[in-house]
């Protein structure tokens, strides 16, 4: 085991776009264990978008990440010592409580057996991790679609949209990828969405998706608010879903209302559902999605790309690498134990 | 049988507020009967405020009136002349398109028998007709309501809020009217309603809902969009459930986008589910929700105001006075048959 443990503590709360000075990164004597508790090294860290919300004075989901606290994070992580009979040494483990640290001293509940017949273990963390279950859950409770609806997914290329735009296909839906750039979209095509929007490149998003929508959205899987939000309620059917995954875009807004045209006219003529969804809320059937999603991926049905960063010295970038939308499907950062495992 | 037919025509789209001006009374003929239709003459006629979106040049859920065209409307009516074998002459109906004037020329499909043993004529157009079908069917089946649980009622003493406040009320949940007169606080204070907020007297809605709702609002019936679909949005508890039922305070902005804060973290977090209603998509369910309606109101347990004027001369006055919210309960306007029939 190592001498010490490093921490990133957040520093300053970000004004709009996060800066690496946001976070420090500190070397602290590694915790002591608390009965019934585990100690667990990192293997793969997450960089996740709901971090930014986290980072916010504003009260958001959960509890936010205060100055001088330990950056909020799940991690697949290795159990290098237990106080609890039930997790043993040398056991993998993920969990969404982690924290951008190597080692963290943790309670059991809320923690996941990683078992590698299932999926490799950064999976846990991407496709068969909340990502992955976002995207199933979402879909299948809120999307509930049916074949021949139109789905489109913003943030198509994500660690949650490369998932549901595949699961849309084998629904038999037409799937509509946005995306920031044609190096995002042309994998979107690989993953089998039906046409793609660079919004970034759109002179008229509300007529680009009327073009890529002729029938209208049935379902909206929004992962980003902003421009794209906008521009799926002008373009509506008739009973449409729009699920509020993510509000990514409306990051340098937490502080202030996000304002602009409201669709109330729109939810109704429509009769269109809204509804905000958080995955945590479903944690008792994660196992459930994970099959489902697990088997996809056996059968080479269910595509995914991960990034990979490395070192935990790496955390601010890769989390700056997903908000500035630079990253190319899950983003992680490995430590140097992930060598000994299959990705 | 008269000689003539009177009818009032849409003369202009409003601009914003409606006037008179905007119809005009005819004298017209006597419609000629197609095979199998049925003429009939009106007893009652109802005004109701989705009217105001189908005088608006904007698409909306359904066609709306041309310049020129019979104002539409929904009405009890006593069928004088019948070419269908099924509907016989002195038959009462109730229908949805019938529009203001006395006699229609309709098709069978559509036509409701009104069967005054469930309840009075009248009662067809208010609390067993579409309102209070409307109340029913949104609290229930979107609503989802549970006791203890916090109702949001706008337009609270009106043809549907009247009737919401006390299908809540017998669920065991909290529930809270807003309205725009002490007069109509009063009589929801009669119905059952816990607390009532003037708003029009508010001088902050936010908190005065606030007050009234603690614990936050799980349930919102939105009647009328505008500054308490704000204040509302801003104290919803998770799990919230926004009934988007209608939107008569945007009617001076059905031409343009209703601009403001748009509550998309609010929805996330409070995992809020928002969704346009429209009741006559339950069309085929009307008969289930008009029964327990009936039963209430036989029993005493459902109470209910009507607001009558006299004679198809008032239409456009009585539809004014509604979107003035100079009524209290439902509108409708009474013609000469009415005097037969008990209210």
């Amino acid at each position: 085991m190592d001498n010490f443990n490093r921490q990133w503590k957040l520093d300053s709360f970000p004004q709009g776009m996060p800066i690496k000075e946001n976070w420090c990164l500190e070397e602290n004597p590694i915790p002591e264990l608390g009965s019934n508790q585990v100690l667990a090294k990192a293997v793969y860290l997450s960089v996740d978008p709901y971090m930014r919300g986290r980072i916010s004075p504003k009260q958001g989901y959960a509890k936010g990440v205060g100055i001088g606290e330990v950056m909020c994070g799940g991690a697949v992580a290795e159990i290098v010592q237990s106080n609890h009979s039930e997790w043993k040494e040398g056991e993998l483990i993920e969990t969404i409580n982690f924290g951008w640290q190597e080692y963290a001293a943790l309670d059991t509940d809320g923690l996941t057996r990683v078992d590698p017949n299932i999926g490799p273990p950064h999976a846990w963390l991407s496709y068969i991790g909340m990502p992955g279950i976002t995207a199933w859950m979402a879909l299948n409770l809120i999307g509930r679609p049916s074949p021949g609806e139109t789905v489109l997914v913003s943030a198509a290329s994500g660690a949650v949209g490369q998932i549901v735009g595949q699961l849309a296909k084998s629904y038999h839906c037409r799937a509509v990828a946005v995306a920031s750039s044609e190096a995002k979209l042309d994998w979107c095509k690989e993953l089998g969405y039906d046409v793609g929007i660079n919004y970034r490149e759109s002179a008229n998003l509300v007529s680009d998706v009327r073009d890529a929508c002729p029938n209208g959205i049935d379902i909206y899987f929004d992962n980003t608010a902003g421009p794209i939000h906008d521009a799926a309620m002008k373009n509506l059917a008739l009973n449409a879903r729009v699920i509020i995954v993510g509000t990514i875009s409306l990051a340098e807004r937490f502080e202030e209302p996000d304002m602009g045209e409201r669709f109330l006219r729109q939810i109704l003529v429509n009769r269109a559902e809204v509804k905000g969804f958080l995955v945590f809320d479903y944690f008792d059937r994660y196992p459930e999605a994970r099959k489902a999603l697990a088997e996809g991926a056996r059968n080479g049905d269910l595509k995914f790309k991960t990034d990979f960063m490395e070192d935990i010295e790496s955390m601010p970038e890769a989390f700056l690498k997903l908000l500035l939308s630079q990253n190319l499907g899950k983003q992680l950062v490995r430590t140097e134990l992930a060598d000994r495992y299959s990705e």
